[in-house]
């Protein structure tokens, strides 16, 4: 068959793989599936490649490590002569250092653990994929891709906040996050959007996590995640923009310990805390429970706001982009905060958007909104290659 | 000479007074000063009525308490046969409960004092101002002029953090503040402004402590500022919106106590932290100094970055008013503004600007910004001739 790059996606309670044909990697990929539920009672779906059966059997004591050791076997045996030549994972966090995709070495890896106090929910997980690749096939090349680094060309003003010069110093920034979603959408939007897509635009990325990004020319000029994955827009299990009074609050008045003040504002905050039914956002809009409206309301006021913050920082806006599950899926949600964004030029087209088009906008519209399936894993791929070219056994890599 | 109306506005280091004429409550107060620097080297000043000198000697051992039961007879002195009435306080935390000002006895006292936790650097130096001029004059009616009340009209979803909703329940929301503010300016727009002054306004209350308001027909619809006065644009000593897990950093992974980080929130951070020079924007202004210009270009990309949020809720902006110290004082700060948010379609007047006009954008223009010197104690003085109308004795009130 073929030799393919390995993406690795591993979050909390899932792995998510997919292997791209390095002789033709813009192509789908030919295998492709995750696992969900790790660390409860793991569950394993593949999109593209054997049927998930021909893995075998999948206990709940297998944990992150234990099945990508098994995964890279059986993706090898699919490719019936292949080889995986490389893995690209996906790191939440780069701090400021990495701007860019790099090769994984145990320097970069002892680099990369001292990140985990600034994603604990998120490091963790990535680096244990990395190590688990390891395992299996110590000889591979890894690459490590940050959701942070698509955010490091953003003038320094907008990634400061207004604390004290020696805690900016040692790196409490605005990191954003999402950069590999952002990175994807800037790199197609194009192809939609035509000159807007190099004008004044605002993505948002509306899935379980949710923010939006700020680009002029497709970078990142400014974003709504901040430090830490809390902040900025309303989220499944987070809250999004919160005054830091309320966590003194908790602590002092409340008695609460910082623990579980943390547990809170991940776990048990955002649509789910309004809600107090489901961080789902399918759930609250099948729902006619009073809170679930309020929760989906609340979601959407708060995304109008944040876009127009960023539409500030940008000056008014070209193109809106919807991604990501909610971004994607929710035709609903996106209709209502097109409505709520109606000032900055945007014309819904309510056909066009319950139709799934890309287009959801009238055209013409003094600015345009558009909803386009992002694609993580495939920047991953690119990226991998990219940063491997010339070290790389050169003969499988034909075209890149 | 006359009865008056006594106003005091009670700060962590100050003491305002002002004290209204009943008959001409409209008219310059006819005695008016301040006591600043209080715990430290308490300082008298006197910019109506009689010299400071004539209050005597003031001590460092002289605290809030002490020197405002020497105020009452000071003052009543200086009345010659007219005497105090009345005394309007105010009082920055008034709750969910309180949305209009109220006559203040023992119940509602202690009801105040249970908001303490939620401004613990402002609530208890504005009832120690009550209980000292009961002491000084047991049957003098007093009444609460509350800084969170003018924003108790916003829609709830204004009011809400996506936080579980036990604690919305019990009280965590958005109050707000400056309210007092924000109520006189809302009195004396439609003067300045005509019919924008009905229409989308966002003023930009700029002082020390500072936040926006967006008003529609001249009640709140949204504000800058959160459940505490911490939140939202960039201040003197406090940071503005923070994500709240740098809260969670500087405690988890630093060792900090959550006592060490409220300090470093309310008197470490803001224009301070950021220039590690000076809270004051004068100095700031004034400064050739690398941090001194970025902590300025914080506060004017963040007050640009909350403009653009409010102007969400509102669809747009009709009229943006500054105030307050820096609002009222810092042409350089208002311009910078206003040329941020050109985009919501604000043409500054240059010159009108710096000669410190009521108008500062050029006429027509497509929205219109305008400097309204603030009087938060000229509002207290109606409220409490308002609140305690038909109590008092009638013949001293002639107009109302």
């Amino acid at each position: 068959m073929t030799d393919v790059i390995l993406v690795l996606n591993v979050g909390s309670s899932s792995v998510k793989f997919a292997a791209y044909d390095v002789r033709d990697p813009e192509s789908p990929p030919p295998l492709r599936g995750s696992f969900e539920r790790v660390g409860q009672t793991p569950q394993f779906s593949v999109k593209a490649g054997p049927s998930a059966e021909s893995f075998g059997a999948i206990s709940a004591d297998d944990g992150h490590a234990a099945l990508i050791e098994r995964l890279i076997p059986w993706l090898e045996a699919a490719l019936e002569g292949g080889t995986i030549i490389a893995a690209g994972h996906r790191i939440v966090h780069g701090g400021r250092d990495y701007a860019q995709p790099v090769v994984i070495d145990n320097d970069i890896c002892r680099k990369l653990e001292t990140l985990v106090p600034l994603a604990p929910r998120h490091q963790p997980e990535n680096l244990a994929g990395v190590r688990a690749v390891a395992v299996a096939r110590p000889d591979l090349p890894q690459v490590a891709c940050f959701d942070t680094a698509f955010h490091r060309t953003q003038p320094r003003i907008a990634q400061l906040f207004a604390i004290p010069r020696a805690l900016t110093d040692e790196g409490i920034i605005r990191y954003g996050f999402h950069g590999l979603s952002y990175e994807y959408i800037a790199s197609v939007l194009p192809s939609h959007a035509g000159n807007d897509a190099h004008g004044r635009v605002i993505v948002a990325h509306l899935g379980h996590g949710a923010s939006l990004c700020a680009m002029r020319e497709g970078k990142s000029v400014a974003t709504s995640m901040g430090f830490t994955a809390l902040d900025g827009l309303v989220m499944g299990k987070r809250p999004g923009a919160l005054d830091p009074g309320v966590v003194l609050h908790l602590m002092q008045d409340k008695g609460m310990s910082v623990e579980e003040v943390a547990k809170l504002l991940y776990t048990g905050s955002g649509l789910l805390g309004v809600s107090q039914l489901s961080s789902d956002m399918r759930d609250l809009l099948d729902s006619d429970d009073e809170r679930a409206r309020e929760a989906v309301d609340l979601f959407v006021y708060r995304a109008a706001c944040e876009i127009g913050a960023l539409a500030a920082v940008l000056g008014g806006i070209d193109a809106l982009v919807f991604t990501a599950g909610i971004g994607e899926n929710a035709p609903e949600i996106r209709a209502r905060i097109c409505e709520a964004s109606r000032w900055l030029g945007l014309e819904l087209d309510p056909v066009a958007n319950k139709a799934g088009a890309s287009q959801i906008t009238k055209d013409p519209s003094p600015a345009s909104a558009w909803m386009i399936p992002t694609d993580e894993e495939r920047i991953m791929a690119r990226y991998t290659l990219k940063t491997l070219h010339g070290t790389l056994e050169t003969d499988r890599l034909l075209a890149i």
